[in-house]
């Protein structure tokens, strides 16, 4: 599909999120289940329902601009999926692969961020006010997700594996 | 190679973040040859020098942590680039192609405040405060770069694209 416009590329971008947020749907929980602290397995259980939340939150807004809702395959979170992966099966210590998921999990949050925080933007452009109010919802909590991961990584778990 | 310790992990990522920052060294120019507006190709071209920058400050981390400079393939940084150059190809119009290296670019700078984050955190758990020094200088630059786009996409580049 050529993007001619900024309404083209904003669509085009709310689509690659929408893939992202659902694959992330499928990958939390398999994260939640390798975490060793009972800290972080509810801090991923927590944000899985948020994720939902997110992924309803954008169906709402292809509704508000009148576009079907639907994904488009992005290669960035599958890149950042597939190296918090391969990290994972290296680490073989508990409290190690702990920080590992805290790295991983925040990476994958500042992936979110910058791509909400560009859509809010465009959102505004556009002049489609519903819809940017709802994306900067849902970037307040991912930038909210990634602090409380860093407060978990300073406070808790890697004095542990140091 | 098994990663068994905080300090296993520090090297690991290190390596990822030095692959990253010497793909990025052959990009960033693409980046620069592909933008319209004159503020920003100056931005890429002032990039790319503090990204040289970034690297050899990696090789003083290396050489402070007594191990050898050298770079693991980042499938994340791989993953964001190849979406940044999909979606690029896609684009037609030159100011829309400039919102889109904006965001692109934003994407990249958040990938490295992440990783650079967790270095500086973990640096200061195994005692590596010369280290940390370094790294947390990067992390500085690369938030400045984030935010020298943030304004200029918001400012300028997207209105003439709406």
């Amino acid at each position: 599909m050529p993007i001619k416009s900024l309404s083209d590329l904003f669509l085009h971008t709310l689509q690659d999120i929408y893939f992202a947020e659902n694959l992330l749907i499928k990958k939390i929980p398999v994260m939640a289940s390798e975490a060793s602290s009972a800290e972080l397995k509810h801090l991923f259980e927590a944000h899985l329902k948020e994720t939902k939340t997110h992924a309803a939150r954008l169906q709402q807004v292809f509704k508000l601009i009148g576009e079907k809702a639907e994904g488009e395959e992005c290669p960035a979170i599958e890149g950042i999926i597939e190296e918090a992966e391969e990290l994972l099966d290296e680490v073989s210590d508990a409290k190690t692969k702990d920080a590992a998921l805290i790295a991983a999990a925040q990476a994958v949050e500042h992936y979110e961020i910058t791509r909400y925080g560009t859509l809010v933007s465009w959102a505004k452009q556009l002049g489609h006010d519903a819809a940017a109010s709802l994306l900067r919802e849902t970037l307040a909590e991912e930038k909210e997700a990634d602090n409380k991961l860093l407060r978990l990584g300073e406070d808790k778990l890697n004095e542990k594996a140091a």
